[in-house]
């Protein structure tokens, strides 16, 4: 995961677009993602006044740089990648799969400042727009369905650069019932299985088994190991005072 | 990366959602990532039919399921997983991040359908919502602006289910230039810069192995080479002409 310095190394710019949800939705996700340099090369002119209004993000929108030209944009940048949506554009530039290009990103961000740009939500990037990439990107989408909402673009762009395959940090498991615990919950069913009388009152071992691995498959988690121990004693007392 | 027959297993199920942008959103993620099975409880009436319109995903709305209830909505479902933005939500479930509950979700996939649930925009999932989830996930956003858009969430939690790590397929690098070509290039340059006297017209083996390596260092493409070795000659010719 790139540290946040490396982030903002990343201007996202965004060329000509016209709808001002889409600067916000891209604003937002930058905001959620860690990403603090916006660009717009001649969005159009209301799109992005009235953007400055979107939700979490206003701070990011004030701080957005304007630019008359995509060569201004990122003339300060050493690598720039354009994104597209089309598989059947005459290729003359290297094309990746953004899964393998976001790791290319990372890399080039560690030696300096790299470019990721969105053409307009009709016409993406026109060719001389792309004249100023040193290679492409593509979200790898249906076939049938290539073409992805511009926001939406940007959403998935941000969210594979600081995506963590080795995360685990984030993920928390409730603590699991211990040994005893499971034994004490399992010792109370099988005599309240003899009381109701499932069970046979004789022990027979390969019943109780049965009863132990059953109980050990639920898996339970320490907190509710102790509301069900407390469930089946309350059980356990009622069958045994209706003797 | 899963097998169509494997998307059509994940049911999406949108819990009271407000904004129909936000439907339109995410049945368009759905279209671009190959997910077919929309469910909603409880949507705002007008909100789910002015959806309807959404780009590209009209007949996903139209095939959409209403339901009065979640657990009406998640009957049949295997597998019911809930997305959250709270690390400080009291946890009674487990909590996977995206990247590692992704890998579950396929594993599960396999197995039989799963119900991936969205809370509304305001208020996200209810604690009665959440006791009906076998586990949640959590989208790894920055701590200091931990919510995302539903949309947008929807958006990045089914790239994810669908992003491919081994991924080359979908990367396309135009064909570079061939050896013979580079040295092609290469000779005709070493003839222009003598003629131009940049270099001593008498041969010397350091100065012809600088400019080789110079050459090969540009990694020309196939298509690019030929031109280059067109100029140089065209630009050699002149030199030679004006002697």
């Amino acid at each position: 995961m790139p540290v946040p310095a490396e982030l903002d190394l990343l201007r996202i710019v965004l060329v000509s677009t016209r709808n001002p949800l889409n600067l916000g939705v891209a604003a937002r996700a930058m905001s959620n993602f860690g990403f603090s340099r916006l660009r717009v090369v001649n969005p159009y002119g209301a799109a992005f006044r009235e953007a400055r209004s979107a939700v979490g993000a206003a701070q990011l929108l004030a701080k957005a740089e304007e630019f008359k030209s995509v060569a201004e944009a990122v003339a300060d940048c050493a690598v720039v990648v354009g994104t597209t949506a089309g598989h059947n554009r005459k290729l003359e530039h290297p094309l990746r799969r953004l899964e393998q290009g976001a790791r290319v990103i990372r890399k080039q961000l560690k030696a300096g400042s790299v470019a990721l740009m969105f053409g307009s939500e009709k016409r993406g990037l026109s060719n001389q727009d792309l004249s100023h990439c040193h290679w492409l990107l593509r979200i790898p989408t249906r076939e049938e369905h290539v073409s992805m909402n511009l926001g939406q673009a940007v959403t998935v762009c941000l969210y594979e650069l600081v995506r963590d395959a080795r995360a685990e940090a984030g993920s928390v498991k409730p603590p699991r019932a211990t040994a005893g615990e499971v034994e004490r919950i399992t010792a109370t069913l099988l005599d309240a299985l003899r009381a109701s009388g499932y069970l046979d009152p004789r022990p027979a071992a390969s019943a109780e088994e049965k009863v132990r691995r059953l109980v050990r498959r639920l898996n339970l988690q320490a907190g509710d190991a102790e509301v069900w121990l407390g469930m089946l004693r309350q059980i356990l007392w009622k069958l045994r005072s209706e003797r």
